[in-house]
């Protein structure tokens, strides 16, 4: 499909990628950076590319798609760095969780010769670096493009190809409409979540290790999303800032109207909405995004 | 251990229970109750039971334990009914999330001669009903007595052997600092999860299949909390009003603080909060409260 495709960042999404594309044929050649050279010197460890260079610019010389999967604060510098080294019609691309931002940064920084084509694969797990990835985490999954107006079809093409050889599906969209989807389905519920593990540890009349040892009534669940990677989470919301608080608004309402019905005792909307919600939990599974072993499918003793 | 144990309301909890009880042999015989005739036929099919009575009033005669495990709201109603008919000595326990208000109804209603014990298994998951229970389901879950003071210390002693006899730690506590524990670690995050869900499905910019496709960025671990059975949690919401009430005006507080941080853009703020949260999660896992198999275990194709 590609003779050589560069993967700058090696994190959970990078070297999943690079397992990816080695696992399903899709590149002759992975060539992987990354800034931290302990990072270089474990994915040369794993030998999950076919190379691992020491240098960005050297890394992306012959390739004819890059994928840059750093946090998106960080998108900038990286297509500053690569800008003068990548081939004339190579494409570049991305996975960043915001997509206005990087799509502005990489037109206004990258050279017109060469092809962008953003992209957000919807998939992950807590679990940062080389180690954590794994090839089959964008199976099933949807893999969001959203290339600027008079992109090249055929470079929109190569792109989607890629990630439906990672097994994903892939939709286009305007980059404005997906920072209004993923804030609603991915940032205001980290936010949250964010949120309510700090509050826990904050109390003073309950402790710390109850909140602990009593985890399993809720928190946990939400405890998992808070361990995501701090910068990259960082920066997601500083990147996504009208999204995020034009959702989390609406969140707000709809939380200050719930809070009345408690303190009111208005039962019948309190059951209302919470049989409400069970519908959207089974469209989620009947469209194969998230399995219906109970409890997460989280294993069990002498089951 | 006991002669008779009888369990009143088969669903996820009562089901289990009853599994629980014949399979690790914790009371020679165990009667079955449903105030609904077609749980009460399913329970007879499975049978998970000795026998299963067609009325409560038969079930709990010549119980030496009998375990409430009916929505909170119903609790009353439920002691009200047996009151004549339990035995001298016999114990009552229950399984309810709130234990203030349940803790003073039996009080009130129950007989003197009779020992009251509530109870709390911190566990579930988000199905209902006598089909989906599973006998460990509380192996290593915690679960929480609340006795009232001057309880019989047998009476507690043979509850905490039930429960122990299935995989559950047993923590003794005050019934007014049990609601405000689990206002924090799983009436809250419930209440969230409901409301973001609702949230979604409201907004016109986004549609609700978009929202569906989506998910796996966050929401859909919302929905499997927002999933759980709407009497169970309406009854929690309006028996828990104070200390969730309380809980939810720290974490809106909180959650100003974030919203102010992310419109400001001040990064080392927010993380600072996302890094403080990891921990929390680390100790989870440690103390085995949660898997740590990367996203809640979910089973992946061809890993």
């Amino acid at each position: 499909m590609f003779h050589q495709v560069t993967i700058i960042g090696l994190g959970l999404i990078g070297s999943s990628l690079a397992r990816a594309a080695k696992s399903y044929g899709l590149s002759s050649r992975v060539v992987a950076y990354d800034v931290d050279p302990s990072v270089r010197a474990r994915v040369a460890e794993l030998g999950i590319a076919d190379a691992v260079a020491n240098e960005l610019e050297n890394a992306v010389t012959d390739a004819d798609l890059t994928i840059i999967c750093v946090p998106v604060g960080a998108t900038s510098d990286v297509a500053r760095q690569m800008k003068d080294h990548l081939k004339p019609g190579a494409i570049v691309s991305d996975v960043g969780s915001v997509k206005g931002m990087v799509c502005d940064a990489l037109s206004q920084i990258l050279r017109p010769d060469v092809h962008i084509v953003p992209a957000h694969p919807v998939a992950g797990t807590e679990y940062s670096g080389p180690d954590s990835g794994f090839a089959t985490l964008f199976q099933d999954r949807w893999c969001i493009i959203t290339p600027p107006d008079g992109t090249s079809p055929d470079a929109i093409e190569k792109v989607r190809a890629f990630w439906c050889g990672c097994g994903a599906n892939v939709e286009s969209m305007s980059a404005h409409h997906h920072d209004l989807v993923l804030a609603i389905t991915s940032h205001v519920p980290h936010l949250i979540a964010y949120n309510i593990v700090g509050t826990a540890a904050d109390l003073e009349e309950v402790t710390q290790s109850e909140v602990i040892k009593f985890s399993a009534g809720g928190f946990r669940d939400f405890t998992r999303i808070a361990a995501s990677d701090p910068t990259m989470w960082r920066d997601i919301f500083l990147n996504n800032k009208d999204a995020v608080l034009e959702m989390l608004g609406r969140f707000n309402e709809d939380l200050a109207a719930l809070q009345r019905m408690i303190r009111w005792g208005d039962g019948q909307g309190l059951y209302d909405l919470f049989t409400r919600t069970r519908a959207i939990r089974r469209s989620i599974i009947a469209q194969g995004q998230e399995t219906s072993a109970p409890d997460f499918g989280r294993v069990r003793k002498e089951d």
